[in-house]
């Protein structure tokens, strides 16, 4: 498998990479449509028949398209901007590596297999991330998603060319299982020494647009008591929102910021920032956002400037099936069960299907970053992993 | 006057204005080089002779060219990002102005009138201010101007289409004087009750391009205690500079960010961001930056960071020539004399020929702002006024 793995791996491994570092796999560019013909002749190659959802989610089926009683696998082809290959790639390169192994071993499925390729899993060009299921599931509604804008004006609906589909009826009779394979993004599989795992949950979290304003003006001519700098109040808010995640055993970041007219020798009129907030249980993060806003509120007033905060997404405590996860665990052989404060498409289909996610190892712990790796064999234990749960899901 | 100057002013009102608010008005971008045939077209409305000196800066002449002993006025086209329409024009709009009102109290210069459209003097685009200007006198070298990039890889070089010609020769013998008109980036006139003002000098000043480096990993999955993140080293810098700027009276400011890669999921592994700093003396500006670098190497050793500081550009105090502006004053009825922290190309020409500049009174004290305004009978009486100079000058 070790061998079949590096074979299908190195044929995406050049698209989209970037020679600053890792891959720009914007949902919908150019890579990520060279992805998707991947996909289709990948599927081609093996007599899949390809059906697209109208939502800009792609599934190859063994078996009858949407089943009932499908098993849904696969992942996402898109990245963060500079992040690694694995994080998405990985889920839909192991599902046909998973058909190849099942053929091998003479497995004919009593159901059908479906192999997804959901769409701007990771929010990096229109803001809200796992766009394609929540639009499958009807966790947003296709005219908002249709107005979603990346950074150079261009929406959602122009990139997908229609009107996004929404909701597909009967989900949950169609489909009776999603497994997704994933990268684990965190180094508990290497401390538990297992190539593989299963989910147990995903902690809920959210993104939050905070729009902080001021006065635009010379910066080498205003006096210091007559600024009203938005830069000071996010500064603040940064440090608060590390501050606050600290005490209570969460996670907050802010990676994101766009600033205008962002010249060195202008007083900004607006800093745009991204709070990145993840906490183990729903009350802890409430409090934990709560009280980042509450501080960079009071700073607004203490700097003279403005702050209005916008949600862009939220995602709801997932606590996975757990029978489906104690039964895959067993079928592994006793893999290890662990959490992961990571959102996944998995985790907004389980709201609706009995779904499960596969971890692999990963040696560093490192995702987001052209740094990210897995080892061919954990890769290739991964596939197999995946073609037994397939087998005795199906 | 007025209505002359308003007929003048409303040709280039549009010229790069931005939907979004101000002027787009780089430096060799497409409306500067507009703005330029505009500065040729009045240039033969009026019989002057244009050159150009190899180093992008475009010069109409009344009078032989270069001298010698001609009197230089003029100013830039270039704005910062969404800066406001008078710094910079209103310099060179004034000049034609003042030509015009020579002619019509029936003067005939003694020495030739240059009024210059320097390039670059914000630093808009390649980072370094007064690039023009500096190429004119030697301050900086071509090879180094060629050299330096805009936000998209173009370097000077390549936008000019040329390596740069450098510095004249014999610049202080061609050159007898220059006068400079500026919208004033203050509020001194408006409590000094005086539509124009002559400038004593400008406070040292410059920009530091400070690299915040960091380990670039998931936001979601990285555990607080695990992070190298240098948003947080960068904050806390943002915070440094503006306390230590308030208690040394100077102004410090940073208004223009990068970030790698800009996500909101993903922990940066870089963000650069740009000081801005000036006093009223040098000694005051070395003790306010080393201040700030100090406390941003030491919270990069707390965060786990590394800060590498590049000085981009550093423009000495300026005082302009005491004689001349007393002289100018006096001319002038007894306008006011009073010092500036913004940096001008009339600051670097001033260590090279008699150098003086005219301040034209601005309502609100904004300016690298959209609201940047000043009232026509102020811009009228600038233009007399500078007409009034350049006649006594020649």
């Amino acid at each position: 498998m070790t061998a079949a793995f590096q074979r299908l791996w190195q044929e995406i491994a050049t698209i989209g990479r970037d020679p600053r570092g890792g891959y720009l796999r914007y949902a919908l560019s150019e890579p990520e449509l060279v992805l998707r013909d991947w996909f289709r002749n990948q599927a081609a190659r093996r007599d899949l028949a390809v059906t697209e959802d109208g939502n800009g989610n792609l599934f190859a089926w063994w078996g009858r398209p949407w089943g009932p009683d499908a098993v849904l696998t696969g992942s996402h082809f898109d990245s963060v901007p500079h992040g690694g290959g694995y994080d998405g790639p990985l889920g839909i390169v192991s599902a046909f590596l998973a058909v190849d192994a099942l053929r091998e071993r003479g497995v004919t499925p009593g159901r059908p297999i479906g192999i997804a390729a959901f769409v701007e899993e990771e929010g990096g060009r229109f803001g809200v991330p796992c766009l394609g299921s929540r639009l499958l599931t009807g966790a947003i509604t296709p005219e908002k998603a249709a107005g979603l804008c990346d950074r150079d004006g261009v929406t959602f609906g122009e990139a997908l060319g229609a009107r996004p589909a929404g909701a597909l009826p009967g989900l949950a009779r169609r489909v009776s299982a999603v497994v997704e394979l994933h990268i684990e993004q965190g180094k508990a599989l290497v401390d538990l020494g297992a190539p593989v795992g299963v989910a147990s949950a995903i902690w809920p979290h959210g993104r939050w647009r905070m729009d902080f304003t001021g006065t635009g003006d010379h910066a080498g001519t205003t006096r210091m008591a007559d600024r009203h700098d938005p830069m000071l109040t996010f500064a603040h808010t940064v440090l608060a929102a590390n501050e606050e995640a600290r005490a209570a055993g969460a996670h907050a970041t802010v990676a994101r910021v766009e600033v205008e007219p962002n010249a060195t020798n202008a007083i900004p009129s607006l800093v745009r920032g991204w709070l990145d907030a993840r906490a183990a249980d729903t009350p802890t993060l409430d409090r934990l956002v709560e009280a980042v806003l509450k501080r960079a509120t009071e700073q607004a007033g203490r700097d003279g400037t403005g702050v209005v905060v916008e949600p862009e997404s939220l995602s709801p405590e997932v606590a996975f099936d757990t029978a489906l996860a104690a039964r895959l665990a067993g079928i592994l052989g006793g893999a290890p069960i662990l959490p992961t404060s990571a959102g996944h498409d998995a985790g907004v289909l389980s709201a609706h299907v009995p779904t499960a996610m596969l971890f692999v190892r990963n040696p560093t712990g490192v995702s987001h970053s052209p740094a990210e790796h897995a080892p061919d064999e954990d890769c290739a234990a991964g596939a197999e992993s995946l073609a037994t749960v397939l087998e005795a899901l199906t």
